[in-house]
């Protein structure tokens, strides 16, 4: 297995031609229309679902992203079904980004950082969300851990959602917005953990939804892996998305959750028990629109 | 019960005469060389201690905070210790903070809001800590469980670590920092949810470690209550801490966790079965310290 989270991801973006990152953020209440998760354990609603997602998703996808706030929301019955979710992509090969958005002093961002640990209590995942607001000394503890394991990070830059300007888009007396200030940080992070493909291990969240930030942040960050949230359910126009790639065209992975998940919901209401075959449809489907969005119009 | 997070606190902090919060941060490495947790199970070694810890610190304790990342680290044992602090906490009346600075997109926010809520994961607490680097509509699903249930939130301002200063002190072009921009926005948060005190439920996190802050963010927040971490193992000077209480006295909280948990380190080295003993006197000592800075020189 490579030695860097970098060049695990590319490996896989490269032999399924896919930059397609499945989000599972499993909603009980939707999840309940489904008849055979209709009366099940809450754990086994949750970790059935999302594994009966990641089976069908998964020729289609290059990561697969568990939003921990989903698990957690049900305490000992969630954890225990991210757990499974986790354990069930390390047997299929999935890189597992865990969408935790941890971030605190060093002391707690070390306990945070078993998250993403081997001997962790998810027994370890591949990359992990983490929110800059501290600074250095909160996000070192998680590069300790990429340095030791080969695992990486993606670090929140600029979020998908209406009100990620307020504080993320504020202009500083030198020129830059807040969000550029994080990407130099982002870039700094990064520089002692560059793979064999010539990309950093630790990442970039940049929302999809901005696509005139893609060519701007870009330039902080030449060598992030950038994580692409927005599409979907958030209405990010997929077409636009070409700069985020770069040359290499491994600069950029677009993540879909609620787009993906409940697809069903919208192409076959009436047959929920085809969750994860219209699941499937909706991840190929996407796949081929981000493949047409990174090799531009003239190379279709 | 008092309707409001802000009333409950502030009832108990003039009843008790405290603006000591209790930081549970149990770190099991330490906790094991207590002999009477050296081979418990971990579940039981960090419920353990932190109940004892809760039971000797409760009368100088206006509330506690346990550290959710340190109960996460040991996954579904963690899990199950926390939601026992949480519920002896509850059974004592001791207001429980929780420090997990979540903060997402709306959606998953809504999902990280059953952590407060009373027929949450943790069967509710009483305040809980948050990130604002989303933005306002990353807050609102939390504001919203407040105004349901009558809890509260601290919002991270000016953290207390030491690169704090690399984004939330740059300067923005209008003046501010982004602190002060985060600031305003709690201000914003908080209107609705003012209590009967005339304090609100929605306050912030502000670094004990830069007390030039104290003054200058006041007046951006002047309802805010406050939490204050860094006296102790980060070392803090509370003697300056005076202009975070306000006019009325119920300013400000201060958190202090290493300094209390672990006090025994230092005071009875050879006898760490005094380890709630001696958090206690830790406890009571920093109460007065607060107090006297409180006060101020002329009132003690």
């Amino acid at each position: 297995m490579p030695a860097t989270f970098a060049d695990r991801l590319t490996a896989r973006m490269e032999a399924l031609q896919t930059r397609v990152v499945v989000g599972i953020d499993p909603d009980l209440a939707r999840i309940r229309r489904i008849p055979r998760f209709a009366e099940a354990p809450v754990e086994e609603a949750l970790a059935g679902f999302s594994i009966a997602i990641l089976e069908a998703c998964a020729p289609f996808a290059c990561a697969v992203k568990p939003q921990s706030a989903f698990f957690e929301a049900w305490g000992l019955e969630g954890l225990r079904a991210l757990a499974r979710v986790c354990a069930a992509a390390r047997e299929r090969g999935v890189p597992v980004i865990l969408d935790a958005k941890r971030g605190d002093i060093g002391s707690t961002s070390a306990a945070y950082a078993r998250l993403l640990a081997p001997d962790g209590p998810l027994g370890g995942v591949d990359a992990m969300t983490v929110n800059p607001y501290l600074g250095s000394d909160s996000v070192e503890p998680f590069l300790e851990v990429c340095r030791e394991h080969g695992t990486g990070l993606f670090v929140l830059a600029k979020t998908s959602n209406k009100s990620a300007s307020e504080l993320q888009d504020l202009r500083l007396e030198d020129g830059r917005r807040v969000c550029e200030a994080v990407s130099d940080l982002v870039r700094g992070w990064g520089e002692g953990l560059l793979g064999a493909c010539g990309r950093s291990s630790i990442g970039a969240v940049v929302g999809a939804t901005q696509p005139d930030d893609l060519l701007l942040l870009r330039e902080r960050m030449p060598e992030a892996i950038w994580l692409l949230p927005g599409v979907g359910a958030q209405g990010a126009d997929v077409s636009l998305l070409g700069p985020a790639f770069g040359a290499d065209g491994l600069g950029a992975i677009v993540s879909s959750s609620r787009g993906v998940l409940y697809a069903w919901e919208k192409a076959a209401p009436d047959a929920p028990e085809s969750f994860a075959a219209c699941a499937a449809d909706a991840a190929r489907a996407l796949r081929a629109e981000v493949e047409g969005a990174r090799r531009g119009p003239g190379d279709r």
